[in-house]
């Protein structure tokens, strides 16, 4: 292991970090932040800045070699770790948050998941307490929050096309798997990997410029752009404590559930639609599954909802009450199915039959090529083709069977690939909600929706950390846990677990 | 399809189901049952017998070709869902159940599965209500009762053993991954699957009347074999409403305990072990790996109930204390892993820390070549080597990453066997799971459990379906769902999944 290598390429994106936070102080200061909180704010950026410098410089050295493949993976695993570190430091010095707290939620914001400690009432390093929670905070923490999810999202997206596929061919095969199209030769990898991480980020620079610019047409800019920056990223950080129910706006929450859509469509195809691609090609085989899981979802919510109303209310009118079933339904699918993890509404309170789609949609995510974190529409496809091929089999043992996908074979290393991740993020995702009970007294639901909320990176989870409730209460050695899972889920778990095995680290 | 053949098959078993269900009146005329009752249970099993019969003479032909592979699927799901069907009849002509309350109690039965809809209060055909419960059932109906279980264990040893290898190259090739030490050799195959079929038979009926014979030390004759057949069939019908924990001794707890845990060992391996196997080479990986998930969680649970008896109780004494945690630990832990589901306590009231543990004791399941259901813990091992596998693969992707058990390699097409066979497990008790809350309202851990337990045949749940609960409320729907997923379960899943795909009835 080439330990300069790695701590290079880290304090490089460090110094990186550091210009973010520091640039955050910028919109704080158009907002009217108090002095001392801009100065805070600009302090953290700027010793961020400083630290990547250090470093960077320390581990430079005349004869570099390129990183190699496990130096490739340190330095992404080791990145989004201390990525999360300095990312904690505006919590700490301007919002006066414990250590453990501000990690948690710089993790879940890198990460894009959108779970927050921010609750009224928590407790701060100078004994006070968060009196007006997330709305407590200055504008430029609040930018800075907002802006650490939309890097993560766009880090994930140049990271996942660019780095993942030369970390190994496993990686890569899955790759060639996800975006339907791109050929599995390494002469032409390079290049095309490069021209497909640009055109990924201008999709998703474009979007959220378009996003801010409708949603300034009911909010102040300074709203508009930070939810703008959420949406994009998936990662689901409001401005306001009730999230977008705050507004109560139908033409907000329909703008943000199209962008959240998007959001969770690949970003490719997204793409080759806008450059003139014909719809009927448009829709691969994922995306179609994605749909109808989109639009089932929102239906069988619906009736659920307007069923349990008929149950309850005196005076009950079908055609009355559709409407604001649908829009509570179809805002709360894309933005948990996408991972986003707005809400508008505490599905808590919703009929119980309704929490198990729930848990569903958290787990799933949304396309591959996405920001979105979770399984991944595309995965669920392979083990439902798989597992229909082995039935097959066993009623023709002597046939060949294919698991196809858009008509194209899926290779035995793609496959061998798909299923080694689908045992392991089962394996983490039961894991750690089986620790978590013993780390913080709590059920099996609450455990079990924490943990999918945290690998997916979606926010809220089921229980006792519902859309109303929060990740205040959980403790330390759940918080941090629960921030590893994050990191582990969204960098799609083997750059994590890879630094945990002893053979890594072996000469 | 053949259907000839295939009705043939299951006419002989529905015969011979009618037999054991018309000698079950014997023991409940030794304890003098009323003789309305005897009738009643005289005519079951005359009127099965006699349907075995008419369809076994309707179906016979001169020119009958053996069974095939289609044939051999459709005899095996349709005979325990038939077996099923008529194992309903004592319990609606003799104690008055509606049909669907008598099915699920008869399919929990053959399936080992344990659960009960016997409910004090239970509403009864005749207008009127089950006053006592499980102990309102006449003695020959709860013998009954514990020998379909005993015939179900059985039947899965054998069947497990003779049967499904020879249904698919698939099971085949898992059958070789399971049972350590017998070479896959299509030639010598058939006479070793007899002997080792006898083999695994003979240690069951040996345990069995052991197994008897040491409870007749603290119970009557009838509740001594009664507990024996189903303890061995790891199913866990009592005739006692409190289940085991009834008796309130230690004697019997033990003595149970100790055939639980042999009941979940690899018969063949247990046959070895008696006709002087050495020791060390009798403890395979999976019975290591066993061994040590019953003893670490017995640990665990026993540690946390003597933390919450120590935050709670005002006068605490460790060392009286640690006896009877770990009494209640070790026989609900062996209980559940075994799939047996006796109960001695309400784990509902334990602290909620133990859920989760209780919820993965349900779904490892025991060993292979066991009477147990569930998981099976080999399987565990398989998914926990290939995502090592996967991850070292990674780090040196130009390696060869072999998969081995006990020392050999599991071949490619066990290997995908194994994988094809975790898919479908998960797939199936997620979607079970999912659809519980749509026809019977509960909450999502009540669902998940329910699931769990039924695709496990374990007995009991969590939640609203806890030991000290049962299953008569979950409405028809739900019940005949559950009972499906036992069978299918019991099954090992592909037998009847294979029925409802419909390439499997075109010719």
């Amino acid at each position: 292991m080439n330990w300069f290598v790695t701590f290079h390429i880290v304090s490089l994106l460090v110094f990186l970090e550091g210009i973010a936070i520091a640039f955050s102080a910028v919109p704080g200061f158009l907002c009217n932040d108090p002095g001392k909180e801009l100065f805070f704010l600009g302090l953290s950026g700027v010793f961020t800045m400083l630290c990547g410098l250090a470093g960077f410089l320390f581990t430079k050295r005349k004869d570099m070699t390129p990183p190699g493949l496990r130096e490739g993976f340190a330095a992404v695993g080791l990145t989004w770790i201390i990525c999360a570190v300095f990312g904690a430091l505006p919590y700490i010095f301007c919002t006066g948050l414990f250590f453990p707290d501000a990690f948690f939620e710089a993790a879940s914001g890198i990460t894009t998941t959108g779970s927050s400690i921010l609750a009224k009432g928590l407790r701060l390093r100078d004994g006070g307490t968060l009196k007006e929670g997330i709305e407590s905070l200055s504008h430029g923490v609040l930018f800075w929050r907002s802006l650490s999810q939309w890097i993560g999202g766009g880090g994930i997206v140049v990271f996942s096309l660019a780095v993942i596929p030369f970390l190994g061919t496993g990686s890569q095969a899955l790759y060639n798997a996800e975006v339907p199209g791109v050929k599995n030769n390494h002469d032409q990898f390079t290049p095309r990997v490069a021209t497909t991480a640009k055109i990924m980020f201008g999709v998703y620079l474009t979007l959220t410029v378009i996003l801010a610019l409708l949603l300034w047409v009911k909010m102040d800019l300074f709203d508009a752009v930070c939810h703008a920056l959420a949406t994009m990223a998936t990662g689901g950080f409001s401005t306001k404590n009730a999230s977008i129910g705050h507004f109560e706006s139908v033409y907000i929450e329909m703008v943000i559930t199209v962008f959240m859509f998007l959001a969770g469509c690949n970003f490719i195809l997204l793409f080759r639609l806008i450059r003139g691609m014909r719809f009927r090609e448009y829709f691969s085989e994922e995306h179609k599954v994605f749909t109808g899981i989109v639009l089932g979802s929102t239906l069988l919510i619906a009736l659920l909802l307007l069923i349990s109303k008929f149950q309850s209310a005196a005076d009950f009118h079908l055609f009355r009450e559709i409407p604001g079933a649908l829009r509570k339904s179809v805002f709360q699918v894309v933005s948990l199915i996408s991972t986003t993890g707005f809400s508008t509404a505490d599905y808590m309170e919703w009929p119980k039959s309704t929490h198990m789609l729930i848990l569903f949609l958290m787990f799933s995510g949304a396309c591959a090529g996405s920001t979105a974190g979770g399984f991944k529409v595309v995965r669920l496809l392979i083990m439902a083709k798989s597992a229909i091929a082995e039935l097959k089999r066993c009623v023709y043992p002597r046939s060949v069977q294919l698991v196809k996908l858009d008509k194209t074979r899926i290779g035995n290393e793609a496959w061998r690939n798909a299923i080694g991740f689908s045992i392991i993020y089962f394996a983490v995702l039961f894991f750690t909600a089986f620790l978590l009970p013993f780390l913080c007294e709590m059920d099996p639901l609450t455990a079990l929706s924490a943990s999918i909320t945290a690998i997916s990176n979606v926010g809220p989870g089921l229980g006792e950390l519902g859309p109303s409730e929060n990740f205040a209460w959980v403790g330390t050695p759940a918080k941090l846990l629960l921030a590893l899972e994050m990191i582990a889920g969204r960098l799609e778990l083997y750059t994590i677990l890879i630094l945990f095995m002893p053979s890594f680290w072996k000469r």
